[in-house]
């Protein structure tokens, strides 16, 4: 029997909600009720969605309500049948892993394959995320979740070029926004780099929304090789290409749990990486006690891993651990992010220091994979390019064959606020940076974070400015002003050096 | 700011949403989107809850929509205010315990209580549940989870009353309905036994199905009291009382992962018997190859962790392994089951014999921990107890005590099923005879079900009746029955015996 799909107009983010009536003949005899998980079928489109009931007059008869998210993945035209959901048979192997069995190949493919086809509920993408979290997956199975993750999605391949590049922060350092400087610089040297990003996580702001204040960002498979082949590089969304898919769906729920699991981490930046035709990767893991990762035995366990999953799916991976004690450049949030790396593409006087030096580093260390290790030499070259301009006019390029290039707007709203006594700064906390950042509107709104006046071992006078806040709301700006001032230390100022 | 709450009419099942208006302006200035977790208040009561986003002709003006289950939790009388929900810290004993550390009591205590709260959505409650499964809690996190369960809710007190007595099947079995025809004979042997039980969670009826056919279950605590000092027990839905409250909100979400885990199941049982106030507790717990418990070595180690538990918390715990190969008497579904227990209890001829049987076995064994373990007097008791009428009497004292003794429904549309073939019944699958129950549409239909005339070693001969289905519509009884045909070796008959 055929029922009516109507839009509900209630967005539910991702999750798949389809609304039916309390009096509904299919309801009654098919002993449907609220939170049943149900086979939705339309055309040729299958998906499972969890049914919320309806008081009768919230919809006409025969007629079934669709949550925005499940009118996007179905899109019918005509008639929609509702059935039972059918067993997700993976589950007893997330079951399996929940009592500590390992994972096959084969039982992380029939997971991600299910999950892809959006037959898991989030409750069930949860369980599956705790039971692999920690240390609970070993080599082979990240291995095995990498693959399986490739294989779900789509793939670019790049014929007739040997090596194609790629550079990946793990994350947790607010304005660490080299990734554009990067691709500019080592483009401009000659490498391929089909550099795809995300937007943020947990974080002010990812590459992904930087970069989209600066130029289009939304570029499917065929523009990103249409610009590569222009300009040697690209500075694209990965959110736009189904560039393992599935790990945007994990993300969602690991987000929701504020989980940062090793296994995943690893599997999720390595999957899109090679499902992009990368063969050798440059990854960037920041090291503080406030980071993502907090000391070098950390640091080198995830490397390790990185390496070895590297070795056996065929590509070279290469880690490089950083300062991670404090923010990066000046600006923290979209807009105030993009005029860091303008300025210093454009060696304007007053570019952040730090952003310029580690986007040579990192570009060495990419050039020195290139031209069989010499970093002396690649960190030479490095530095002409930025200096000499070359690598402005590539970015410029980049951003014009992308479809745009912008300038930056400015924020409506803003607070200085200054140091209350005289000092040395002592530590800085990424975390309640980057929250102070978020709750000003960051990075949703895109002119909305902080400028970070300061850095470790500055000295500073009472009534010198530590930040600015910026907001493009009012209630936004007095909601991260209210919580800076009950968490002040996120600075912290000692009495000397 | 205050908002007017109106009811969506939407049965969102246990999900706490709240809907707002896309163009809402605090939703803009606070920047709330879809899935955004939200404190939401209203008077001095708090919730966190999920924000769905709904175009603006959906709601007024100033006003927010709440899902059915957050206007019960909030009752509003007036307005309603919205924040950022704060952050849940005892997700961080989650992401401990998801790290494989030990969770102290203090943890437990913590997450218990934010559970409890409403301050866990799904997904977080999943992560736990994912993080504490298989053998993951050891036997201190047990108790320690079970004490939490316990502390959170309201407890039952018997002054002057030394032994308080419950048994509880951990269940897996159809049809096993013997509580009630225990609660009648032990109570008429003198012994106090307050007992809750549960609705099905899985399988096609639970002992509160059963006894909301024949009297009313939705005892509060004045009442079970009140039933218990005129009658010497009950048998009540321990849904309507708050005794270990969390325990049904971790019972959804293990049932949305059909989860079953050891630590969460001792915590689950003790936690609701030791808040009853009972004293002395017998677990049923049934092996065989389709049963919740597959083999003697599992029954051996979650009775083990059922006597650590009950000796720490002060409460003497026995199990008795039964005899899982094959469902209990006649009926399987609310109506079915409560017909063959007042069979059993009016000594009718055709009473099933087995559950009779097993009845008296576990009758006998609660006697006995009364008289100094003299279980053959105890069994001499029993039988004595039942077979002059006082247990049947005692039953339907109790009946009236709770406030009705209705008579049973009987169900509108039936099919009987023959066998194909001469032979001996080899096999029963316990799951599948469950599954079957339940398409026909029990529990919630509580006339619908299974009649099931063949027991493990009966000869058959083809055209024999097996069993009979019973539905309440004919929708259901066509969906039972396409799965029964497509699984008909759910009962096996063999060549010979």
């Amino acid at each position: 029997m055929k029922l009516r799909p109507v839009r509900m107009g209630i967005d539910t983010y991702h999750e798949l909600v389809l609304y039916m009536r309390r009096d509904c003949p299919i309801c009654l005899s098919e002993g449907f009720t609220a939170s049943t998980r149900l086979l939705v079928s339309s055309a040729d489109r299958q998906v499972i969605a969890t049914l919320n009931v309806v008081d009768p007059e919230k919809l006409e008869d025969d007629c079934v309500g669709l949550s925005d998210a499940l009118w996007q993945v179905l899109h019918p035209d005509d008639g929609i049948t509702v059935s039972h959901a059918p067993v997700v048979t993976s589950m007893s192997d997330v079951r399996a892993k929940m009592y500590d069995r390992r994972l096959s190949e084969d039982a992380l493919q029939r997971i991600i394959t299910d999950i892809a086809h959006g037959w898991y509920s989030d409750v069930q993408i949860s369980a599956f995320l705790a039971a692999c979290a920690g240390d609970r997956l070993n080599r082979n199975e990240v291995v095995g979740l990498t693959r399986a993750m490739i294989n779900i999605g789509e793939t670019l391949t790049w014929p007739g070029i040997d090596a194609v590049y790629d550079k990946h922060c793990i994350g947790g350092l607010p304005g660490n926004r080299t990734t554009p400087i990067v691709v500019a610089i080592c483009s401009a040297a000659g490498l391929i780099l089909p550099k795809t990003s995300s937007r943020a996580i947990t974080s002010p702001a990812g590459t992904a929304d930087v970069m989209d204040v600066l130029t289009r960002v939304d570029l499917d498979i065929d523009e990103i090789r249409r610009t590569v082949e222009l300009a040697g590089g690209c500075l694209a969304w990965g959110g736009a290409v189904r560039l393992s898919p599935v790990d945007d769906l994990l993300i969602r729920v690991e987000r929701a749990l504020d989980l940062d699991s090793k296994g995943q981490l690893v599997a999720s930046v390595l999957s899109k990486k090679i499902a992009a035709g990368s063969t050798h990767i440059l990854i960037d893991i920041p090291v503080g006690r406030t980071a993502k990762v907090r000391d070098n035995n950390d640091a080198e366990s995830l490397a390790e891993l990185f390496r070895h999953a590297g070795e056996v799916l065929g590509v070279r991976v290469e880690c490089v651990f950083t300062d991670g004690s404090q923010p990066i450049g000046r600006g923290i949030g979209p807009a105030l992010e993009a005029r860091d790396v303008l300025a210093v593409l454009k060696n304007d006087a007053d570019a952040p220091a730090d952003l310029r030096e580690k986007s040579l580093d990192l570009s060495a260390r990419l050039l020195a994979m290139a031209n069989h290790g010499n970093t002396e030499a690649a960190r030479a070259r490095a530095t002409a390019l930025l200096d000499d301009g070359s690598a402005w006019l590539q970015f410029e390029k980049i951003c014009r064959a992308q479809g745009r290039f912008s300038t930056i707007p400015e924020s409506p709203h803003s607070k200085e606020l200054q140091a209350h006594q005289n000092g040395v700064i002592s530590e800085i906390d990424n975390r309640r940076i980057s929250r102070l950042a978020k709750l000003a509107g960051a990075p949703r709104a895109v002119s909305a974070g902080i400028e970070l006046f300061v850095h470790l071992g500055d000295t500073v006078k009472r009534g010198d400015t530590l930040l600015t806040i910026h907001a493009e709301s009012e209630g936004e700006l007095d909601y991260a002003l209210l919580y800076y001032l009950d968490n002040r230390d996120m600075i912290s100022v000692g009495d000397n050096g």
